[in-house]
């Protein structure tokens, strides 16, 4: 049965999978210089983010990827002061981030300005913090400030990205987390969004790899449910060279002096167990270091 | 823009998603005294059974539903030797519980005979053990049964059904869980699919209520991903009078005489761990009883 022209449909190339959200109607559309962007209102997930014919974030359900892409790494870290987010130019993450009181700087640096200009205008909430006095905002190549980046100057890399074809695909090299590492200090931590391990386990195999060729000792991934996503299964990775990524601050959680949707102690060691054919596909990678 | 006649798409009433899979060919589709089925070679999940136009199984991805629909209610009871399983006619939650070498009988009741005699076709490994001596299949009421059952006979009931429309609509009803906490043992444990934590909260919700006016005492939800269904993220709901569902024979689960692709210990407790939402709704239900 074909649907209707009255829906949006992300086909995932490659795995045989479409999946479609009933549509009201398209309220933007164009090429800005890095990607195709598109933006609709749905019939039951608020608005829509589309780049390049791939869902982004709706209203609905972005807050489970923000706040996994955020706090999770966090609460792995003693005492995150400076966090660098690539990518994430909806500022949702940027939006979690900012709520921990421990934040000194925050600093968000996405290639395409038209992703923050669209989504300060379809998606406020998540823009809600960018005049934070800590949130600091730049429109350039994530990969080329990582090079420049101040050796030991970052506690939190977060990189929240697009898939690993396009602008994006340098995100996914060894020679890009070898400069994160640089840029990271002691304890420092790299989170990055890792794709479905259901439809993609090759790309976060080798983001394994490729994040301990780098020197990160320690490799960790976290599923959870994205429904909007390929398969509604989704994952992030997070690493360190000296963080052992269990010494989770759960009273600190406990406490936490703001809400989640989705996430809380619970759920941060729930995220981290893996399914047989995960811990199959990673056995090198998860397993107690 | 919209998909060609090449997929299959489950359209979610109500909820304004849509869920696709690239189709081969179609194979087989019939009318039963019950409902409507078809049978599709999908180009990359397998064989594919819909019924009544909702996907019920895919080749690819069944063995995390089958799983998580029978290893962790058999580990969280002390001994599990007679098992019901209601609905379940494709087999494979059969064929999960018959891998328990502990387990004596294993009686499945489905209404449609059709459903059976299909994956005996189509998924020929889902019905491997079908004919183990410890297997008694027939096709009758599941209702019906379980109002007739012997007192106290059954140490787990699987109920493995449709959605609450149509036929299935009884087995999420207070009478029906009377009736199986007469048919239950001392520690014994019913588990049933509830649906998408995401899209169906209420129906959740109204099956911990209903369980508990039964007399269940000890209700809790376990989350994970189901690819082929509405949002990607499913659920099955335990429940118990006596049992409190958290002595889990963790030795047991990790020296298990068979293999697993999704289940282990770890993803047992990790499916019991709720997001922050489902803790707010089920505030009166899963919090330690």
């Amino acid at each position: 049965m074909a649907l209707s022209s009255d829906w949006f449909s992300e086909i995932c190339r490659g795995s045989g999978t479409a999946f479609s959200l009933e549509i009201k109607e398209k309220l933007h559309e164009e090429q800005s210089l890095f990607q195709k962007i598109e933006i609709y209102d749905t019939a039951t997930f608020g608005k829509l983010m589309i780049i390049d014919g791939c869902t982004m974030l709706s209203t609905r359900d972005n807050f489970i990827y923000h706040e996994m892409m955020s706090h999770p790494a966090l609460y792995s870290h003693p005492d995150p002061q400076r966090i660098v987010i690539i990518g994430g130019g909806d500022c949702g993450t940027l939006h979690e981030v900012l709520k921990h009181p421990g934040v000194n700087e925050a600093r968000l640096i996405d290639i395409d300005e038209r992703v923050t200009r669209l989504s300060e205008i379809y998606f406020p909430e998540l823009c809600a913090s960018n005049h934070d006095r800590r949130a600091i905002i730049s429109f350039e190549d994530g990969i080329q400030w990582m090079k420049n980046a101040a050796p030991g100057s970052v506690d939190i890399i977060i990189v929240d990205s697009t898939d690993p074809v396009g602008p994006a695909e340098g995100l996914f090299s060894r020679d890009f987390f070898i400069d994160c590492l640089g840029a990271l200090r002691d304890n420092g931590i790299i989170v990055q969004q890792s794709e479905s391990p259901f439809l993609h386990m090759d790309i976060i195999k080798n983001m394994h790899h490729a994040m301990r060729d780098a020197g990160f000792n320690h490799v960790k991934t976290l599923n959870f449910p994205q429904c909007i996503y390929p398969s509604g299964w989704w994952s992030c990775t997070m690493a360190s060279r000296t963080n052992r990524l269990d010494d989770v601050r759960i009273k600190d959680i406990n406490s936490r002096p703001f809400e989640t949707q989705y996430y809380n102690a619970d759920i941060h060691r729930a995220a981290l167990a893996l399914p047989e054919f995960m811990n199959h596909e990673l056995r090198f990678g998860q397993a107690p270091d």
